[in-house]
């Protein structure tokens, strides 16, 4: 094979695999290199960890997980002949002590054998990366040479090599150890700004070297994450000339001679930011259920408020609007415009409503607690928190005996602050919306009634409300919730102390207050259902706080 | 300072900070300095960030938490005169490019001044430990010289350099660098084989070195947990010369003379395995009290089974008989003789008890739910969890109501197998018997009951049932508690695949029984409390599981 040979072809496989099902992610995989084949492929990618998923945790401790790999890996290096399987998988070396090292591998395979393994230099081990738990780093990266043709074969983090973060920069260094094209292999978690930086970093790379550049990620939902796909091909002149598609699997097969060329062989279309959004979300929860092999029936609390609403209208995007059961369940306090906005919601969705008032139960409650110093007159903090704990535990029936699953409608400045009731209304298998801020969900839904009215004025324009006492507002203990994003950007998601929060001009009340309600509802957090991150810091496990402490930033 | 002035005099300081509280640590440090003062201390020492407390997590990531730290370290080498001070604390360095890097240090302080930063060589980043996530590591470990004495200081992580763990064996690096003997600052958690571990591995440096072994570790609990103190003093001879306490703050100082000398200067008593467990869950629980500055007021869910009993029990240690509170929330399916046996252990335990039935909730339950398919007759897992979940809301109230929190009574079998009900028993801020298996329970129990009867014997010799439904026993779904533990803990604890498991000798359907339990529960361990750490794998942080996968190890 010689690299002067630029008929030479190259196939890029976006798939999604399934963490820890090596059946499934065998056959795909053997699936897509017959398929390259078919389309005279000469080098067939997969992405990182396709083999496994991403990430296995505590899973590839267990003996039987390498033993599935090799296995696995020598199964599909049985259907390779001549052409060359670059595949994501993660590889097992004894030392001479006998200890074992694991590295995040781009496995090559050849005529039916291992013939390399390029492994990983840079392990990420911030946010929700834990690679440095189980990996091992390679301090001496190479490119893979095919004949003449010299690889710059590269493991997702490897390319983020810029000043200030590795001492190690991989892409240099393969440029100067004569790679002709880099060729990055990714498992990269989605986030909104996510494919901006990708392309950033992917540019700055071309510009410098002046050689092409193969992006290839990984697709499909994992827990929290969304891997988004879009993969990228970046000509020598530092044009994109080839993307793949987000959100899905996809594939794609040209020519090395493209790489030099400026011929565009494939465009996305752009995607806005909210469908965006929707469509993270989506896959996320579309994976969730499906890889878990649970029930597409879905149960939601509906309010009449804003969360609920978007929540439901997701839910029927992924399962249809036939599996949504929407339940309200009214009490006392729930104002009778909340049950008119949402018998709209659910006429414009078109799913079905459970009518269950927790009245009587609240009453029977009262009496069984009036000896327990319940107060019927003077509602406090504790008769707040029984009226979603009944509702929690009617959805909760009601998943049960449906074959169900509740999802949880919290956002994400209601998680940061507390303003929920834990074993109430944060119940639930999932969250779709937690890692959205309160003034960013009533953007997504302006997005979401673009054509016609799904979401109902009258919820968009309502106060928000919990409606737990009478007359009770969002705002008697909360600020006014723009200014509350705002500063919960700040303080969550770009990580400021108190008195850098302070010099941009808020006011020290409220930022005390906000800081405060964040920092002792950590408890809350650290028993919440997982939801989809779609930011660079959401709750879930790329943020990893105590709960026992007495530091305010 | 001469090394042949053996009158040279160290001072260990066993102490107990509160983690991100820099007043209070830096209070609790000035004043065991002057109390090393008063006993004319040479070097005085204090355990692995005792500065800030083990482990910020990302806390750390706040600019301001680097700006408490280095202010606060001014503040105590100000109080620092011709004496030297080692300070377990990290150290902020930014490189050229302007990046930081964070070290764990343990940094030397004298005549006012920081003089070193002793940096930590090896990063434990496995279970609990996730110190790559925040730590550079150090790659050339060096003695710390005051004249001609030079000492082998090292942190923690950096004695278990033994094969087949770590490349730099800092150790033996020291001592070739020359170093008169060795100590270790560390701040290492508690779990019940650990105190042999660490002096097996002390004994084995000794014993190749043929130098003495300081090693001073902290003290205290922190969420799941426990610093068991401990620190140890071998002497040339390789004989322990000085224990200090267990569980609890503790100061000594002695001769530099003394480490070549074989005269015992302290020695501590031995302590069952029982009431170790006992002084580990006790500690960890005061002080998640002590340190989140809660109340001690502790609601406990009475089943008169052995769980709730044991947490009753324990919780009185540490907040005393009159701050516990036992609930008896009886159904109609509790037999009476459940009632008969917790009423005697609340005579037993002196605490308090409220009797609420939750019968006239459930039947107007079971009439609201009727029209949603409740069956009254026949009682499946739907019906079944409303039970608990209707006395996990009654406990959430009166906690509310009487400003108190709820203790969560799961053992690690049914934690494991998820044999609980989500936010029904498993509510709570705190489990205190989560790490201890069924089996284990009892032996524990037995241990409590070793003068009197304080855990009724009718408790104990009452078959497992969750009285969910008339005749119901644990045996019913599960295995008999002696066999489920044994494959749990090479499950779960030895980490050990099923053919690993099954060349034990199990039963092919009862393993795959039992893994296939544990393997679906992982989205129930996700949402639940933390427990207390006693065994070096316990549900929590140091088990990272995902949700979504298909692997069956």
């Amino acid at each position: 094979m010689s690299f002067s040979n630029s008929s030479l072809k190259i196939a890029l496989c976006q798939i999604n695999p399934t963490l820890g099902d090596f059946n499934f992610n065998t056959t795909k995989i053997i699936e897509y290199i017959e398929m390259s084949r078919q389309n005279q492929a000469d080098i067939i990618v997969f992405p990182e960890l396709a083999l496994t998923g991403y990430l296995p945790f505590d899973l590839i401790e267990y003996p039987s997980f390498r033993i599935q790999v090799e296995r696995k890996i020598l199964e599909i290096a049985a259907v390779v002949n001549q052409e060359y399987v670059i595949l994501g998988a993660p590889a097992f070396f004894k030392d001479e002590d006998g200890s074992e090292k694991i590295f995040n591998c781009g496995v090559v395979l050849h005529n039916g054998k291992v013939v390399e393994y390029i492994k990983k230099a840079l392990l990420p081990n911030y946010d929700v990366f834990h690679e440095k738990r189980y990996f091992t780093e390679n301090d001496d990266p190479v490119p893979y040479l095919i004949g003449d043709l010299s690889i710059g074969l590269q493991v997702c983090e490897d390319m983020w090599d810029l000043p200030s973060s590795y001492d190690c920069k991989v892409t240099q260094v393969l440029d100067e150890k004569g790679a002709n094209f880099f060729l990055n292999i990714s498992a990269s978690p989605f986030s909104m700004e996510k494919q901006e930086d990708r392309l950033g970093v992917i540019k700055k790379h071309v510009k410098k070297y002046g050689k092409p550049f193969i992006y290839l990620n990984v697709v499909g939902g994992q827990d929290e994450i969304v891997f988004d796909g879009r993969s990228i091909v970046v000509n020598a002149e530092n044009d994109i000339i080839a993307e793949m598609k987000a959100f899905e699997e996809d594939f794609i097969v040209f020519k090395l001679a493209d790489l030099y060329s400026s011929t565009v062989l494939r465009e996305e279309k752009e995607i806005t930011r909210y469908q965006m959004m929707i469509d993270a979300i989506t896959l996320n929860f579309k994976d969730y259920i499906r890889k878990n092999n649970i029930t597409n029936k879905i149960i939601i609390g509906l309010s009449g408020g804003i969360d609920s609403a978007v929540t439901a209208y997701l839910a029927t995007l992924v399962v249809g609007k036939e599996n949504v059961i929407g339940v309200a369940l009214p009490s006392k306090f729930t104002a009778s415009r909340s049950m008119t906005d949402l018998n709209q919601l659910v006429l414009n969705l078109g799913i079905s409503l459970r009518n269950i008032s927790i009245g009587g139960l609240y009453i029977e409650l009262e009496n069984l607690l009036e000896e327990h110093e319940f107060e019927k007159e003077n509602l406090g903090i504790p008769e707040e928190n029984v009226q979603p704990r009944l509702r929690g535990l009617i959805l909760m029936y009601l998943a049960n005996k449906l074959n169900g699953i509740v999802l949880s409608t919290g956002n994400k400045s209601e998680i940061a602050v507390g303003y929920s009731t834990l074993y109430g209304d944060t119940v639930g298998a999932k969250n779709l919306i937690g890692d959205i801020y309160k003034s960013e969900l009533y953007k997504l839904v302006h997005y979401i009634n673009r054509d016609r009215e799904i979401i109902p004025d009258a919820i968009i324009n309502r106060e928000p409300t919990a409606e737990l006492k009478p007359e009770q507002k969002d705002s008697d203990s909360l600020p006014d919730y723009t200014l509350l994003d705002d500063i919960l950007t700040l303080f969550i998601d770009e990580q400021l102390s108190k008195h850098q929060i302070l010099e941009k001009g808020f006011e020290l009340k409220v930022v005390d207050k906000i800081i405060s309600l964040v920092l002792k509802n950590e408890f809350k957090r650290a028993q919440m259902v997982q939801t989809v991150r779609l930011s660079e810091k959401s709750f879930g496990g790329g943020r990893m706080m105590p709960i026992t402490h007495r530091f305010n930033p």
